[in-house]
């Protein structure tokens, strides 16, 4: 997956939940199944979506369903076929994709 | 806001204030009042900037001054005529945008 | 470096190693030695790379080498040679670029 490719960027709630485990973990699973070269989850601090609530963690009277970020690279015709289903399984989130130019992954 | 789009990153330290409250949590209270589609700030662990001071959590005698990086997503119509306002605010910091493709942005 | 600029992103494991300290921190210094204008490094909480292994901080039984993300700003001419040297040094690791463009870097 070397030279042009894509990040796709997932955003979500630490609360969201699929089936019974954490959304952000079911796509990590969902992710690899499918042979995605790599991911990586962030947890932010602060941050407010579509819904305009903010959720932070730095006062208990605000929402602490804290923001998850997935970044996720590989080439575009990895990603794009993916990219209907995972706005179906992350209803609520914000999913972006950026071009990139990728230098190294892993031993190759 | 589907579609081509734009993603601002501002990088700034957890320690720089605006009036009397951390310039982060201004920023998100502004971006959210200027109606900004989303935000998400997430804490560093190390870094340095434009003044070339190391800052880190790993050490206390290093400056704990850790960076702090804000991630807003909406439209260019919408981002680009806050950049001259969001560089007053945050004269320290670097801010630069990408150009990005939105698939999702919560229930649409 | 105002204007056009790169974005680059190295992504490792919190316990690789370079000499006698961690990569990350070898890495920081290793940019700021050559004059590139910024870098931030945030730790993940769970991901997985080219070797597929999942790491996460969320069960004690899965690997705990944590992803640790380095985004690293500067113009192209700044960034571009120092490619090769990178993915030597980190040679796990992802690492790909971004074009963006920068509106302020620190009092400029």
């Amino acid at each position: 997956m070397l030279g042009k490719a894509k990040l796709l960027k997932v955003y979500l709630g630490e609360n969201e939940r699929y089936k019974n485990k954490p959304l952000y973990q079911h796509l990590v699973h969902w992710f690899k199944e499918k042979g995605i070269g790599g991911v990586t989850v962030s947890r932010g601090i602060e941050g407010y979506g579509a819904d305009k609530v903010l959720h932070s963690a730095r006062l208990l009277e605000l929402s602490s369903d804290l923001p998850m970020i997935l970044e996720v690279v590989d080439l575009a015709e990895k990603i794009d076929p993916l990219i209907p289903e995972i706005c179906a399984i992350a209803p609520k989130g914000l999913v972006f994709t950026a071009d990139i130019h990728v230098y190294k992954h892993g031993k190759q």
